[in-house]
């Protein structure tokens, strides 16, 4: 990976170093709102075939920087690969989200599961990290992604998606070293695919933990933040001298940023229940900071997405240490050039905050 | 209503008075989980014709209790049988939620909308009341209920039950003013629907902001809160010397506890993504405090409810203040013996924390 880095932004606002603009990303920033993806995902005929064609998963990464001036890709995948390899037999069904053709519901069950070789049974994700690297030609870096051990565990116990986490929280309640037992081996599966993703040329990597919001603190801290805190640990992150960034984003998580915060990790991401200038005066010092604007707001009128992003702006307020996110993905329903406004407002906008500070 | 009250620890604890244990009672303890529920559901043919005929709203208000220990009976209705008595048509299909058949869409229908006198439009509710304070003698008190006006405010613009809120949010960010009128109008229409359930006999009242959690807080304040605070100020509360106490609940509102708390409600709900011993700290000395057991942990056996009790208890600690709760309603997969256990634990564990000031 000898290709220079032409923006290198997002990288220099993890680490809390100067930049000229506050970089900016969209979760979900490949994916349903964009027409130029729906056509892709028909040609692939489902959203599993999208993900497991390297050509395809590395078209659809693409897209939204052909159409925006995005400071980073994300790998276009999904977080329960890491189950589906695992054996689970992952599908999309249309309208219904993620099933699990085997769930697991028993001891034995977890007795069974084991860490896959992501060079093996995940081998079309390490292929497209590597492809999508090579076709960004080093225009911004690439972001790897896993989801945590928690927000796998609740797919991987419910089945699917879930209302009332019936399930997973009669196990969490009943028998927590089972529940533990199922954490661990997860665990080991996402570092090792984690390490993977950089060894194929990722440049950063963050953990969703979209589902840790509804424990209480104690399970939290016990089910979800300890395993964010070993894959921290245990990531080789990077080959090079440096380390490669790694962000934390646990969705409903504002009341534990400092435990977040504390894990190591390079940056926190936050929703919009939380302002920034809070986020910052309590983590700032420690870890960069990634969002939070409420991805409605994309529904909204451009003079309004303006105001909004101009508010996140002056909440996180001057210097650098700021990665621009919405707070959750972008929604199917909104329209492309939004997603414009947005990333042309963070750029235009965040200027002088970085006035005679800049690189 | 010269009946006299026999179990009156709801209203003690509520005011901060000392009582011999913690009262208890469940949201949704009418509801889905119980046998008896579910046939008299069938007889009524839908939930709606449930909720508008007084006798069966009063036979399911009282089948819990029947079952139960509980020191409190809710009302049996629905919060969204306020904008249905605006106008808005509301009806619940199976499986899909509630759907209203003249959501708000525009400036002109948020115009028409006007304040519904609760002894016509929403007699049926009023007779539900006084037939279940005849039918209590005394036995507990009756608690009466609304949806907050932004939650009021979510269903009328989206036209039921939504994930991304992408209609009202767009408003909000969009035509602020507009969403204004909305809510000053429900807030009118809560607060008359507030009074006329004191009038007929609620001896409590709570106000469910079951989608507070879903803002930004700036956007909480002014769209929520500030409406919160509004019908607070304006409850007649009661026409005896005392003031009917009031609980506040914004589900994913712990954030926000103490801006809550400062409305002069009598009570705050939590829910179970924040401790009691930290709700206590930061609004105990001005408000009583309801919450707030994960309701996953009623999926659980009776052991692990009754440690997961014993933890809720032990984290709110000795002294009065503390109404036992849910932190959100019960689900209906939950075996009704299991809430048995959760009542009568609270009862026998809570006894050592009011020893020696009791009543």
């Amino acid at each position: 990976m000898i290709t220079k880095l032409h923006n290198d932004r997002l990288l220099r606002a993890l680490r809390r170093q100067p930049v000229d603009v506050t970089p900016v990303w969209l979760m979900r920033q490949a994916g349903r709102y964009l027409p130029e993806y729906r056509a892709t995902r028909a040609r692939a005929g489902n959203f599993m075939r999208l993900c497991q064609t390297p050509e395809l998963a590395c078209e659809v990464t693409l897209q939204p920087l052909a159409r925006f001036p995005l400071d980073a890709a994300i790998l276009f995948s999904d977080i329960l690969t890491v189950p589906d390899a695992m054996g689970l037999g992952l599908s999309f069904s249309e309208g219904e989200g993620p099933q699990f053709a085997r769930p697991v519901r028993s001891s034995a069950d977890i007795e069974q599961l084991s860490v896959p070789d992501p060079e093996v049974e995940l081998r079309y994700v390490m292929d497209a990290v590597r492809l999508i690297r090579q076709e960004l030609h080093g225009q911004v870096p690439l972001i790897g992604f896993a989801g945590s051990p928690w927000t796998l565990a609740t797919y991987m116990i419910e089945g699917g998606s879930s209302k009332d986490y019936a399930r997973v929280k009669g196990l969490l309640y009943d028998q927590p070293a089972l529940l533990h037992r199922l954490l661990e081996v997860t665990t080991q599966a996402v570092i090792a695919y984690l390490n993977a993703q950089l060894a194929a040329g990722a440049q950063a990597l963050m953990v969703f933990d979209t589902w840790g919001g509804i424990l209480t603190p104690s399970a939290y801290r016990e089910f979800s933040l300890a395993y964010l805190a070993w894959i921290v640990a245990d990531l080789i992150r990077g080959t090079s001298n440096e380390q490669a960034p790694v962000i934390l984003f646990t969705k409903g998580g504002s009341a534990w940023l400092e435990e977040i915060a504390a894990t190591g990790c390079t940056a926190v991401g936050v929703d919009w229940t939380v302002d920034l200038n809070e986020v910052r005066r309590r983590i700032g010092s420690q870890v960069a900071v990634q969002g939070n604007l409420d991805p409605a707001v994309l529904y909204a009128a451009p003079d309004q997405i303006r105001r909004q992003v101009a508010q996140v702006l002056a909440d996180f307020g001057s210097g650098p240490g700021h990665v621009f996110n919405l707070g959750h993905g972008i929604q199917p329903g909104v329209d492309p050039e939004h997603a414009r406004v947005l990333v042309e407002a963070v750029h235009e906008l965040s200027r002088p905050y970085h006035a005679g500070i800049g690189n």
